[in-house]
């Protein structure tokens, strides 16, 4: 496994242009250890509302292509708010696009998960809920750490780069920690 | 409050044209009490996916729509299947689209729940979320009768309307313990 | 209704002597404000684990004596640490058997839940699976404010006596808030 | 891997007597598939209920056995009943117990869930509850199959001995994919 560079695919919870989960995921691709890259950032703002009906006329494709880049991936990275003490719509749409048959492409898939907010803390409700969702359809979850960045306007500039060392910190540990468990999930 | 007709908003969780839940939510409009309507069902497979921005530019009509049909309505019933385990994604959008300021339409909305599925039994656990999702934005769901419609294309005929009389009973049970609480709920 | 002064039980979901959850029932006992009071705190550390072998036996007298006391309360105030994100075994237990027939004494009591923890935050969890499973049970848990009292051992003092004025001004809320919840969901 | 037997240890969620969960486990230990044993099923009944200062004071004997019995297993099997919608008092106490430092136990252990109910359908929700808590504190609990044994007084005879051809049909599969997975996830 050591010669080979795991691909990681980003996908952020919000729509927001200017999202704090959004830098974070920028700012996890530079941190990424040696072996490790995040390969693309998938754009789940596309997808349509899911619908069977829509599915049966012939799968859309954005759904494609977002069902290509998690298929292709070696990992998912999910950074993501809370909205209303659970899941955001945009995710549990792309999470439900991507499960459907004829492949369903979490099966076996490793994923962590991660949340920055505005807030002083938050996103522990979101993430209980992702990981029972993901675990159900047989992805792999990360158990720990758990990262949650509060305060995010406080940690990123006015670009949106993420300045504070302390989140570098946890970023770092949150993915030597995953490919550890890609590593493992994958020897099967 | 016995003088007047309270009006009851339906959401169907389901976007498909021939959804049984949808086929469920019409079946329970024609078994309401005296004293009690299904005015609308609501539209949200209109609506955008949840996204700040798009709400910063100007509230779209669809939701501004749905924000008025929640905020008229006495109640909100809503049917809905389980996707992976959760809520769908156009249910979250909902209601996540009327939860957010200047007014938070499901402060003190009394609500009721019911799913129908294709299979044998489900619906336990999006009721179970969609219960603590809707209880933390200040909806007051009734608790019982937990009403599961299994086995569903055994019990609606190929038109779609409901033909078996214990499922109609199961629903007019649930509909007559909401208006009770509809109306326990609307005394301030 | 305002004649009379609503009786509270205080239920801790840990067993530790120098509990900080149990330093914040005693404190709230002290925050309420007139018309309302904390006249007993349950001893759930006295009920053995839960066991329909024993229930049918013949009913423990720490059993009995817990569903007296919610039966007779006017409100339950419920605090309690979060043991592996989610609910403590004593509190689940003291649920458990007051929940049990021939008197389900949870049935339309109103609740309100706060939680002290020794870091920094934490609580989310525990409140997010008690409204839960309390709201299915027919209690009425009063939804927000959401209290969550982090680092607690810079809130009370040695004698776990509550000093810090923040502190006591969410609690005053929240108690405020459950007064005019429990007034609402007693007019029947 | 193949020459080592696997040995499991089962945790039953009810403490009653006649349970059916703890009927299930006995015929789970029957049909396990060659080079897998069910060594020993736990006694949770005997533990206190979790108390931190009982812990300081010095390990109770049933908590260091409990803890010895799951650090031994190469996997844990549960089944149990669904209280209030949720996990019963016995189990979460056991779990809690065996959790503490100085040794977690859970830690990468793999586990599997079914349960047995007496009513038509039951435990979707405490599987749901177990699968998250378990994964949180890094267990490894086996995605599907989902198990839910429902009407069990007619799958079990008088000596509560598993009878139903069905059910020991989805248990045997259980079984067998669990020994699939205990095997994968022992690869470090």
């Amino acid at each position: 496994m050591s010669d080979k560079e795991l691909k990681i695919l980003g996908i952020c919870g919000s729509l927001r242009n200017k999202s704090f989960n959004m830098a974070g995921l920028r700012a996890a691709g530079e941190l990424m250890p040696a072996g490790m890259r995040l390969f693309q950032i998938a754009s789940i703002g596309e997808l349509p509302l899911y619908n069977q009906d829509v599915l049966d006329a012939g799968m859309p494709e954005p759904v494609k292509r977002l069902r290509t880049e998690v298929a292709q991936a070696d990992g998912v990275l999910i950074a993501s708010p809370e909205y209303n003490f659970s899941v955001t719509p945009a995710l549990k749409n792309a999470i439900d696009w991507a499960s459907r048959p004829p492949d369903q492409v979490w099966q076996d898939k490793p994923i962590a998960i991660f949340s920055c907010t505005a807030g002083p803390v938050g996103g522990a409700r979101v993430q209980y809920d992702l990981r029972r969702i993901l675990g159900q359809i047989w992805g792999h979850v990360l158990p720990r750490p758990e990262v949650f960045v509060g305060n995010a306007a406080s940690k990123f500039d006015a670009e949106l780069r993420l300045t504070d060392e302390t989140t570098k910190k946890f970023l770092t540990d949150l993915l030597v920690g995953f490919k550890a468990w890609i590593e493992r999930m994958s020897r099967k």
